[in-house]
């Protein structure tokens, strides 16, 4: 995606400084930062306060923590504790663990000599395997959105909702929800978008971000709206992202997934989740009862952050002084509720039947 | 309800100044402000700025405002013009159409020298009612709490949802939705209370405030968390407002009402709604097809009023420069997904049925 005129990916290797280059997306949509990343705290920071957020962008992070960890101190003890650290920076999301047992399971078997450039080489592949994986979800998403335009009327803009940030700034780049969309309107279908804005973070403004940077019609909105616009015939499709995916293909994404899955069903509007294979969690079956919620801090519910009239960064107090916030951070949407899963291989039923049948060799792999 | 220790209603008549006293519910949870309104048209922008909001509270408002309108023309053609003019100010607020009307057709046969007097009168009799009508809905739906807490463990909370603030601010005294919390907290049967935020224009922070001043436990929570807490067993029942309720009990309430109800019939939560029979329009049927929807500012989206850290109040811009923002203000429950209304005459059905069954005199009278 270009910024500012220029293409980045939402996190690349400095070869010069030896360094991770990230975008601080706490500032964005006002402000684009770039930061590098020289220690295990800063890597451990920038995942835990959500200046880099997204499974497969906190995956590719996580790789090259694993190998700064290994060019500190190459050891077995050193390694494990690495593997530790960064797993506990964000218990719900999959795709940290997977990335950090990847390396683990790389590194193991090496020299300790040999393991920081292994480790290294295999950041940079993981990301590189990150942009192909979302570029063939906007392949094979799109074909859904080619269908759905061919029964509307010709220049009539296919309506899309998506909640959160399942964006290229989520991913290393093209997003995953969003990968449909540019390919969409990379091939000249009219879309429009309802950006969810996504309480408590208002990650709908960084999606808002992208999809104006890419020159694509959208129109923020509240959380509550979804349901209305869906009653009145105002959405086609719903696509969001994913955190996690069981094997039965219930989906624990950003909280408040599961209403807007609620009022597609109610209303007759499909309703698909958009992943990279690497978030479905093969060990687990019943999504709601099995998988851990994160609650997270009281003061993203309280206050609010944006720009202040003086064009700084701040934030405001929405409620009284005192007041008590409950905040949850994702929910789980049962499979019932999900029409389809647009994965790298193709689009799936979301089932046990449909998950194993597209990765016969990792649904067994894994539950093994 | 008390505020800093004294008892307010939310609005009051001042004798001396000859004037009404409103509560400038903009500043509030942070700032308490009375406002006094001397002309029409602080009238019409207490209204539509909602420094007054909730439709028991906009029609006791509108009541006081064609009194003033009377004392300062009492023809008929100011008459009309006045009901025009406040109609205009909320055009989904059923009860501000039926405060406009209930004036004009007791005044309309009055000699013009009897108008200014009968109009002040009659507000005050409305506000009255208000406080009398609110206290009955407490009185019912305290029993649908008292039976669902008496299946509880004892001293375990009855955990009740709602949104927006359909609250003692709402209203000139406790509240529609909240009517039944103060009962059942004044009976001594703990409730603890999910107060969803209610974007755009986080009324839930009024919510808190009140329950806070009241002595009730809460929790305030975004709007995307109340499936998650159903889904999870952490509410025993939602109870919302409305603002505009049909002949077959199908509810129009504030933007995302409509998701939680979904929510809770996807989990066999109770959705009860407390209403003044005066939000029922006998006129409509189908509300999701026949009643017009507000579209608000796009700034009630793009930016988020609070305080700000010196203490005085702002607003943020959460989104990029230039994002357009969709801003529908309510939208429809249809009646199948409602449990039950709660009304000043008691609980009953939310059908063709129910309601003409509860309100005969009403159903037959309107509907002609």
């Amino acid at each position: 995606m270009k910024v500012n005129g220029t293409h980045y990916r939402s996190l690349w290797w400095d070869a010069d400084k030896n360094a991770l280059q990230i975008i601080d997306q706490r500032w964005l949509p006002h402000d684009f930062r770039v930061q590098q990343i020289d220690t295990l705290t800063e890597f451990a920071d920038a995942i835990v306060e959500m200046r880099v957020r997204g499974a497969p962008l906190i995956g590719a992070t996580a790789a090259y923590a694993m190998a700064l960890a290994m060019r500190l101190d190459p050891s077995d003890s050193a390694m494990n504790k690495a593997w530790e650290f960064f797993n506990a920076t964000r218990p719900t999301a999959i795709n940290l663990r997977w990335a950090l047992n990847r390396c683990r399971d790389l590194l193991r078997p090496l020299p300790t000599e040999m393991r920081a450039s292994a480790a290294l080489t295999l950041a940079h592949e993981m990301a590189d395997e990150d942009v192909e994986v979302n570029r063939m979800i906007g392949v094979h998403g799109l074909e859904i959105i080619r269908e759905i335009a061919s029964k509307k009327p010709a220049g009539e803009p296919v309506r899309l909702l998506t909640h959160c940030n399942a964006g290229w700034l989520a991913t290393v780049d093209w997003g995953t929800a969003t990968s449909p969309m540019y390919h969409a309107h990379d091939a000249d279908i009219p879309i429009h978008v309802w950006v969810d804005e996504t309480r408590p973070r208002n990650q709908g403004a960084l999606t808002s971000w992208e999809l104006g940077c890419h020159g694509i019609d959208h129109q923020y909105i509240t959380d509550n709206a979804g349901g209305h616009l869906m009653q009145h015939g105002q959405v086609d499709m719903v696509i969001t992202g994913t955190d996690r995916t069981t094997r039965r293909g219930d989906v624990c994404n950003k909280i408040g997934t599961y209403l807007k899955a609620l009022a597609a069903r109610d209303n007759n509007v499909p309703f698909y989740v958009a992943l990279p294979s690497s978030t479905i969690d093969w060990t687990v079956d019943d999504g709601v009862a099995e998988i851990p919620i994160e609650e997270r801090g009281q003061e993203e519910i309280t206050h609010v952050q944006g720009r202040l009239a003086d064009g700084s960064i701040g934030t405001v107090q929405v409620t009284p002084d005192g007041t008590a916030g409950g905040n949850p951070a994702f929910d789980v949407t049962p499979n019932r509720l999900v029409t389809g899963l647009i994965t790298e291989r193709g689009v799936c039923e979301a089932s046990p039947k449909g998950l194993a049948a597209m990765f016969p060799d990792r649904a067994e792999a894994d539950a093994a």
